[in-house]
């Protein structure tokens, strides 16, 4: 029998919590080490015993594992991709979940002696850490996958794309979706990073209104409050701001915006229709409402 | 002992039905007039008992009525409110669901035939027409009410305040508001049109975008549907284009975005930190989260 997979998911937050909680549920021969910065962290993810074995990034021994999965912020992120790859044993899988892809998968192919497979699961939710972390928030979920770069041995090519395969599908996920790193940062820029976008600027319209903010609160139905929630999650904009396509779209939403405003004045007539023909749209494509997460998050 | 209220709801839509369901429920009887251009919604009120007759605008008579609730879209809302005062008994209430209040409270101001009381209740779905109105729609929700305006007989306005809120309160509202019109347009700018412009330029930038947008939707995860939901709700568009403070918030948005989009590229670490606050704000904000619809529209 094979020894037992080894896995370190580095950063114990929402995406990396949830990770270990679901691969822990899944895969329970799997031997998971979590990394995080963040003491209590480490001390609930074991009391939990969503892992096996605790470490801080300085300490931890990557040698040993079969897998290293980067769970952080995208900035620190990408700074610490180099040197965790130099620290891994030669061949091994190295891969993560930031929400883009172009430089980290630019960065895993400037190193040759771990494969590099760069991941973005379709996943999350406003809150964030440990504490947010549940077992189920990848179920049903799509991952992005690139391909493989870095080490260039075919053979162990082959076994890490099976390897994160696996990963993502014991952790839930229902598609995985090969894609090349400019095309999945242009698509996340329209379907994620553009929304977070627009919904930071909606919220802290709201935050910095004067006298209208306390009524404009009162009477803040269920239209504000799903146009904003993406807006409380930070971690999007971290992705966002490593997204080359995002500036350039971000000023075209902003004269779109401008456009939809003139029009409302000079030909209101053609702005609605224009507006109904889009609500018409945006009915049809009948995305999915995703299950709620279970009520305890992972049983002790 | 007193007549039953004879109410007439013009616009039985999502609204105006969900009004007549949850009126029915909570007081049978009060005798209840559906009034709506489609044969077909009229049938199905009738059929199951939303309403006690049914009648199209030209037809109905509205002199038998104590009270007329206008549940139209905004632009004949405001067209018709003159004409539906003309044909009222003196004294009468008339009011609205309109979300746009200057305008349509000026309209009704400028009669003085029926005390017109100018009211919002703050709820809606993405789903429109008679078949998405449901009888718990408003429960729980808060309602905007304008002060009277129209007839000025003291005693009449103090019955039509005191009928206005039972109306709201039995159909489920919880908070009643009092509001001036231009106060409740500013805030409502802010709290829904603005959301609304945004979610629907999110979401026309998907329906455009070209060799992506497949991709994309593959990839939408819940940020681009919750961000973009309102933008489905094609009637916020016909309040927001009667609100006179909507054109510059979207261009103030727009300028929001450019900046954002100038930050993003040259100044990273503080754009992230002003999104980071941003999403503090925002997750600070805890929105309640609506109960959902019941399961069955209405016991027949």
């Amino acid at each position: 029998m094979a020894a037992p997979e080894r896995i370190a998911i580095v950063g114990l937050g929402l995406i990396g919590g949830s990770l270990a909680l679901a691969l822990r549920r899944a895969r329970p021969q799997t031997w998971i080490i979590g990394v995080d910065v963040d003491a209590r962290t480490l001390e609930q993810a074991a009391d939990e015993r969503a892992i096996d074995a605790a470490a801080t990034p300085d300490l931890v021994r990557l040698d040993g594992c079969d897998t290293v999965v980067l769970c952080t912020p995208a900035q620190p992120l990408l700074e610490m991709l180099p040197s965790v790859a130099a620290r891994m044993q030669p061949g091994a899988l190295l891969t993560d979940v930031c929400g883009a892809k172009e430089l980290v998968c630019s960065a895993g192919a400037a190193q040759d002696r771990v494969i590099f497979i760069g991941g973005h699961p379709m996943a999350g939710t406003e809150f964030r850490g440990y504490v947010a972390a549940n077992p189920a928030l990848f179920s049903g979920c799509t991952v992005a996958l690139c391909p493989p770069v870095g080490a260039a041995d075919a053979g162990a090519r082959r076994d890490a794309i099976r390897r994160v395969r696996e990963l993502w599908t014991s952790a839930g996920a229902e598609t995985l979706l090969d894609v090349e790193p400019d095309a999945h940062d242009r698509a996340v820029m329209v379907a994620s990073h553009l929304p977070y976008l627009a919904a930071a600027a909606v919220a802290e319209t709201l935050i910095e209104s004067g006298s209208e903010a306390m009524l404009a609160r009162e009477l803040a139905a269920g239209g504000f409050r799903d146009t904003t929630r993406l807006a409380g999650d930070g971690t999007v904009g971290g992705a966002a701001a490593l997204n080359r396509f995002v500036p350039g779209a971000a000023r075209a939403l902003a004269e779109r915006l401008r456009a939809l405003a003139d029009a409302l004045e000079r030909t209101p007539d053609e702005a609605l229709r224009r507006l109904s023909s889009v609500a018409d749209e945006r009915r049809r494509m009948r995305l999915p409402t995703p299950a709620p997460p279970p009520a305890k998050p992972f049983p002790r």
